[in-house]
């Protein structure tokens, strides 16, 4: 791979300071990395030249809570939903269904789809989730092609008990033999913590049989009502907690004490019909604060980073920075990926090659201008995607 | 021109009947003009044969309400307002002042980007309006550039007071000298009736004056609060009240009665933290919605009718067959274009050929895939545009 310096940068959001951004830098990009960032006139020869026009210069989106490992849609489930139908989890076992019946070139062409479609719009690093399979060899499969595409993969056996089958008995499973046959092929462990899905006692025993395992914790918490899932992601040390949709007082206080990331999911509050998580309660107790679409087929199926931010500064009274910042190293945090050699959602040496160049002179128009397509170019570990 | 079958179609949507949607259908565009909707299996021979591999299909956005003749941008004003600064009518004299000192280059240059943005987001046709300029010589240049690329061109000196000029002053130069100017070159007059704007009587007397010069009649009402816009709008027969964000129950029941459109601008209330107007109130008391960007640089600059119809469905309880009439035909409606030869806004023989192809199987996915680029194809006017 060959080196190329982006000059002309309007505003460059690099997240590697304490300010965020900054005039008049070029960006230089060697391989898979930034090689170096700094005034323009400063700026070292590369192979290639790209000006940019003035448009503005940010880390590529970290979408850390996806579930692209699906087929189908439930276009008619969502459809019911707005003429006033109330959001259950038990929609997910029509995907399940669908999912199990697919042949794995149809799931991977699904998967590819999905992800070209994200990096289209500024995603340049994806995390997803299996947990439409919810047998061994449905959930070891979904994990496999998952690994082919993205870049963390989240074992998620715990999204759904299987309709007619006994929760612990199931519970019993993924903590066993489903776990020891995704273990090599996953990083994380997520688990569905939320009435009608998995209870805290059920989700603890998950998530303390995968730590025993080495995979890295997550957790779906919070999301249709107040409940245990941000305290336990805070007693077994996740990396975060996703939705926080309901938090108590006492929630809030637990996450800022702890390392585990708060992952706010607007696109799936706007798309069930719940109110949007009270991030300036988060924000103002010092936790850390992720955007992610959660884009699945049944509770929030979108892509857009983009539309998750401007909903967070329109909407969620997180500012324009807060909420790039969010959807950036907020993400690169939950997935413990913000730091060191290759690190994501940043700009400095040493960091991904992963850049997202706005048609627009500051990340502002992201909020500013709602709905507008506004990017312009992307580069994925150097290489230019759009 | 030739003439073009569309088969293929997923869902078409053509606003011409009760039910609004049909499957198995194909569509004849021949010039300018559509020619014929019916059975695929039937469709006649064209000298182009578009197959659009089961997209949804819709008459292109008609996109009511925007003002599109302005120089500059206001990033500063909208980020301080994010930052908790509420929106002010005032800063409106900015872009008058940016806009006066722009040449007729500049704002024709600026005037075809935002055309083309809205086209290749699927809007096809577009009514702006002038009130940037506030002067006789400056809203008649910004009539004659409004006329070279939009349908719809409205007159809206009344859009502020100048700042340092005495109201009454103004109302009598808009009502005469301007109004003489600028009649022979606007086909509709609108007022911005509010709070720090102009009042009921100042108002009255601009719309009294345009309906005596034969221009149709267009209202900026309660937006901020409040306030006497609506039942003018009723009282005058004005084609469309825009904003309705604050409505009493009085103002519903008159709009009921009349047949002026009530046009709703969600991202505008979403780009000044206002609330969101009650659509479901408007509709279930049989009032015509209409929904538009109200594309402007101070309080909503989106051209992105999607984010409209998404934010009435996921957030203003539109179901998405409301959502997408009330951005095509119900715009359409507004601007008094629904019906005859050339209609905008339906598909049906002798409506203008306008467009819109979706990456996706039906309209429902503009409201199921929040923020993700949806255009596939456009024809405006016959001419394929994306
Ligand atoms: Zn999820
Ligand atoms: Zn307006």
């Amino acid at each position: 791979m060959a080196s190329t310096v982006i000059t002309g940068i309007g505003e460059l959001t690099t997240n590697a300071e304490e300010t965020g951004t900054r005039t008049g830098a070029a960006l230089v990009l060697d391989g898979d990395r930034v090689a170096w960032v700094g005034p323009e006139a400063e700026a070292p020869e590369a192979d290639t030249r790209v000006d940019v026009g003035g448009r503005a210069v940010l880390p590529g989106w970290v979408d850390s809570h996806t579930h692209l490992l699906f087929a189908g849609d439930r276009t008619s489930e969502f459809a019911a939903r707005m003429a006033g139908e109330p959001y259950r989890a038990g929609g997910i076992a029509v995907t399940v269904e669908e999912t199990r019946a697919a042949t794995d070139v149809e799931l991977a062409e699904n998967l590819r789809r999905h992800v070209a479609e994200a990096v289209a719009q500024g995603t340049t690093c994806l995390e997803t989730k299996t947990g439409y399979g919810l047998t061994v060899a449905d959930e070891l499969r979904a994990a496999k092609l998952a690994a082919t595409e993205v870049d963390e993969v989240t074992f998620l056996g715990a999204h759904l008990v299987p309709p007619g089958q006994d929760a612990d008995d199931y519970v019993d499973l993924v903590c066993g033999e489903m776990l020891d046959a995704l273990a090599p092929h996953a990083g994380w462990c997520d688990v569905f913590c939320e009435q009608g899905a998995f209870g805290a006692e059920q989700s603890r025993r998950v998530l303390q049989a995968a730590a025993k395992r080495g995979l890295g914790l997550r957790v779906h918490g919070n999301q249709l009502g107040p409940g245990p899932g941000a305290r336990l992601a805070v007693e077994l040390g996740a990396a975060s907690v996703d939705h926080c949709t309901h938090l108590e007082r006492s929630d809030v206080e637990a996450l800022a004490d702890s390392d585990t990331v708060a992952t706010l999911l607007p696109a799936c509050d706007l798309s069930t019909r719940q109110p949007l998580p009270d991030a300036r309660a988060l924000l103002d107790a010092g936790v850390t604060v992720a955007l992610a679409s959660n884009c699945n087929p049944g509770s929030s199926y979108t892509s857009s980073m983009a539309f998750c931010v401007t909903t967070a500064v329109l909407q969620m009274r997180m500012s324009v920075d807060e909420a790039v910042r969010a959807a950036t190293w907020g993400g690169a945090r939950a997935l413990r990926r913000e730091e060191g050699d290759g690190a994501v959602g940043v700009l400095c040496p040493g960091a991904r090659a992963d850049v997202h160049v706005l048609d627009a002179p500051s990340a502002a128009w992201l909020a500013y201008r709602p709905g507008v397509p506004l990017t312009h170019a992307v580069w994925r570990a150097g290489t230019r995607c759009t």
